[in-house]
């Protein structure tokens, strides 16, 4: 497969071409970058040094039909709605790291996300990328929205749960725990080593974009409105995603049994880990894979369910996830290109 | 005043020997520990080189009656309620750092820390050691009980709000992140560098000590009976604890409405600072200094209030606050002492 | 006294607001910012909430001739050679944090720094305040050029040794390292959190700023033209300088003899900290605190005498040594304002 | 290729397993560790689960010896010279990651490693394995001992040099910098976070075990006997070794002409990456990943050549150059089971 990443030179694209650049069966074409184009690819990121020294190229839709078989656009927010239906028309199948197709009410992009979506026509289409959830649709999509770093290490440890109907639905609490890598290679205070380090901060309680997705997913799988809160923290590492999420149990249920629910529901899943015993995964433990671990507890004194998951946010959060679609999309292993193991310590 | 630090060599001990070497009316006579009883405590904390450079002794009740006014226990868990006694009988006021006198009911003891506690018949007269709340009392105590440093954060944040009756007792989740310095300067893998940098660790779901701790005072200044979800995260710094407390609104409450509960709460308390206008304090705008700084979001689509509260876990979590309890107790100004304005960045 | 900080929203700045908020003989009239003025300084920095909501103001010379004795100048390079000439006139003394003065020899600061110092008349005038070094001369300063941070550790640790001739002034190499602070609080991919965080860095290889500062001090010290190397290092932590000195010694010297060395130049000095039997400091006993530390260690089998010195950059290294001075300016205790101990852990 | 590790619970042994998981030619079919022999390997490293869910197994030579053809042992000091004798007589290849073999002089063990090396028929055959250097040593060895973490680095970047006489052999100075993993994954306060996050420490000055082995091979490499200095320190982060080397230029040597040198030595080499145009690599660069980049400044005003030298200590430091000395002696491409490319950020 010819592919090309459009928004190369953020953290996504440069964990795409990381991750691709030992796919047996992909050829990075392109990498695309409209501010950087021209650069070499090195140049901006010396890790890469005698592995991708070719320049980056500006966004040019005929060589990009020449050139290539699916493209992954790692682009920031209110780009791709705006380029992928040109793209589409190529015959270019289309994986969204961003989230302008993530939504699939179009009324939700203007108070959620502050833009208009100008691709409403696509939103039937798309299908939401949660590899493990939704492999059957994946593998004939034309356009793939590759879900949220909070909302994959979220989903794939309440999905679950909500489909077994084990907990209620309408007092779900999610506290997320976030590396600074997810904030992007962009500059702000916010992201200042010395601003950052030794420090642990909430941010956007109440609007954050990931939000909505969330609950869409969760009200899909319930068959129920689901409001919830999801509130993100920022603390001092790169990688990393942690999500604690508080439900009330609405039945008696024991470690056995939510263990098989999850047991059955990720059967044969490559990527899903399980934890047993109480054991709670921590983020390092998944650090530069593909993997999202789940671990959890009973509260009896108080009849909840705590489920703690945890994925790299660069990786199963975003590029792994997308490179897992790609294989999925053309009937690979899933696993292909996506062997790595966490890095410990 | 004469003072000694039983303890000297853990991190709240040292933390006490930072700040009472500026405190202008406390003479620190005697630093105490069993297992470096001799040893020059600069060479056991290089930083305190010119500072404090006398060895430390081991225990010895008639020195320290002859030398001392009043004693800080900064000892691990299971050995003040074994020493306080002999202590008092000395006239010797104390202000114990460690759990052993938090609970009043004594059957907890056993099941949350797992120990009996042989001091029981103190615990009627123990005082809870939460300066801006029971300052009162702490004027008139012989033993105080320092609080721990996540309960600090927590009921700081939570008992304006249970007292003016405007949240759900019945709901109430806390979720927790510390640094690691709250494990204490004893070795193991989960303080080990590259265990723990780049991770973000759950621990103790369900069981931590601090839980009935929470538990206890909540009741007390609700007058019902609480029993409440709170879990501890560790993650990669060295100092601060965030408390992020999930509450159910009662009422109809506006941002000002919470906003004059506090601030009729705190009156005049110079080291709690509400902040306004939606901003979340961070960690970092805390370290190294007494305040504790609160922060609040009403979620209007849920019907949550949601409390941000951070201390430096060293500072007010423990150290920091068992100065101003000695503040208290000897007439004084509270801020005697601890003056330090956060360090940033 | 009356001071005012020009450049008030750096870390410098906001250092300098720290550490004189607690000094008991001066007040604090104006925090200077072009870029902010108007803003109120516990907006831009929120750990300053309840005890500095005062706005920031723009530069104005009258009101600074109204309101001001001394001047503290925490700006950019190229900024205080264009004002401080207009300050001085009207009598007001002036303490200048940047590199603007530093250079005797007006014709360093195009090559090393890039501009032309169009107050070049003022260059004879002006005290380079290396406090323990130029005591006498800062007593009757009216302008100083208050040191660079590595030159602040460097010297520290050299000074002694070329002033007894002990060791060669050909050979010096330094190995610098520091914290991220350092860079100030400019937005740049070299301060961003996920580019420095699990990283070392080399920089400025051979032209470097503080080279020419350390070949003139140590020059003037040793009555000989010195060339030396000075290789600046970024290490992942907010704060601290190390600087690694590798000298050769000219003579036969036992540990002993370097210790005396140390001792009798710095008789008496309150900040500095020599460490015995080969005991080497690291930069957190020094953090938060106005103490240079120094260890050393003879390397027999070449003949080297290694000296390592450590500061906090951000208070020995710019903004606690500027306090010190102004002490020294004002007949003061040295240590007033300034007797924070340092944090740890 | 059947193999084994020796001293799995330990970061070289965890890291040979991680990276051997993905090597084709390669199974793993033992983990030997006395002080957990019993337990699961994901037990101990929960990032393993569902990959490596084996006990790991007690030392048996019979047992080794039917299964294995070749054992890693990634010991610590002083255990590797007792069995690897044993070891050799079932003619099973040994590659030592331990510092047991690394020196040639067995006088040299009592001095610098303080224990007596009871396998001194041994040190003859030994080969050093530094791959790119001794490559046709490796092919035919018996024995390997995997050169140190901070000789790696060193070597590398000084061998050429040293080779093209272009450096003064007499003056050599090198400052290293390296992760705290580097200390293994015992415990001790060097090694707690709170003792080492925001904090930069040198150790062992003129006396690490590290010193010898760099003499020795920079001896052989100029037919000169030489003596160095080298001072390592240890740095806030988990992995990652930079090496700073000072040295003097005998003759006069453009840029080009050094690049010439590195170019020319490492012709071919897929593990080195020389930088050019004065652009010098960080840590980072090489996280996770086998590779090793140098470059390098001359400093005209001084006539030195620094050189900085960055790998990965875990990988190119250790478990990484092991299983690329696997592959050269079974003939292998050195890059297999080695392609992860740097994990950035």
């Amino acid at each position: 497969m010819k592919v090309a990443i459009i928004g190369g030179s953020g953290y996504g694209g440069v964990e795409l071409a990381r991750l691709l650049h030992n796919h047996p069966y992909v050829e990075l074409t392109q990498i695309i970058s409209h501010s950087q184009a021209g650069t070499v690819f090195s140049e901006v990121y010396p890790q890469m040094t005698q592995i991708l020294d070719e320049p980056m190229v500006d966004f040019n839709i005929d060589q990009l039909a020449a050139d290539v078989d699916v493209v992954f656009l790692a682009t920031p927010s209110d780009v791709s709605h705006r380029i992928v239906p040109e793209i589409l028309k190529e015959k270019i199948k289309c994986i969204d790291l961003s989230g302008d197709f993530r939504l699939k009410d179009p009324a939700l992009y203007q108070s959620w996300y502050g833009f208009e979506n100008t691709a409403k026509d696509y939103l039937n289409q798309v299908v939401y990328g949660l590899s493990e959830v939704y492999q059957a649709k994946i593998e004939g999509a034309e356009l793939i929205a590759n879900p949220g770093c909070f909302p994959t290490a979220g989903l794939l440890a309440l999905i679950p749960l909500v489909q077994a109907q084990v907990i209620s639905t309408q007092s779900i609490i999610i506290d997320g725990k976030t590396g600074v890598s997810g904030a992007g290679r962009g500059l702000s205070l916010n992201v200042h080593f010395a601003e950052m380090n030794e420090n642990a901060k909430a941010y956007q309680l109440g609007v954050h974009k990931h939000i909505p997705e969330l609950e869409q997913e969760l009200s899909e799988k319930s068959n129920d409105s689901i409001k919830l809160n999801f509130t993100p923290h920022i603390v001092p590492m790169t990688r990393g995603i942690m999500m604690t999420s508080y439900t009330d149990l609405v039945s008696e249920q024991s470690a056995d049994d939510i263990l098989d629910i999850y047991r059955s529901y990720y059967h044969n899943q490559p990527f899903i880990r399980i934890r047993t015993n109480d054991q709670i995964p921590s983020t390092k433990e998944v650090y530069g894979s593909n993997y999202c671990d789940i671990g959890f507890h009973i509260d009896r004194r108080t009849n909840k369910l705590i489920v703690v998951s945890v994925i790299d946010n660069l990786v199963k959060g975003a590029s792994g996830q997308a490179i897992q679609n790609l294989n999925i999309m053309a009937g690979l292993d899933q696993k292909t290109g996506l062997n790595q193991l966490p890095i410990y310590p």
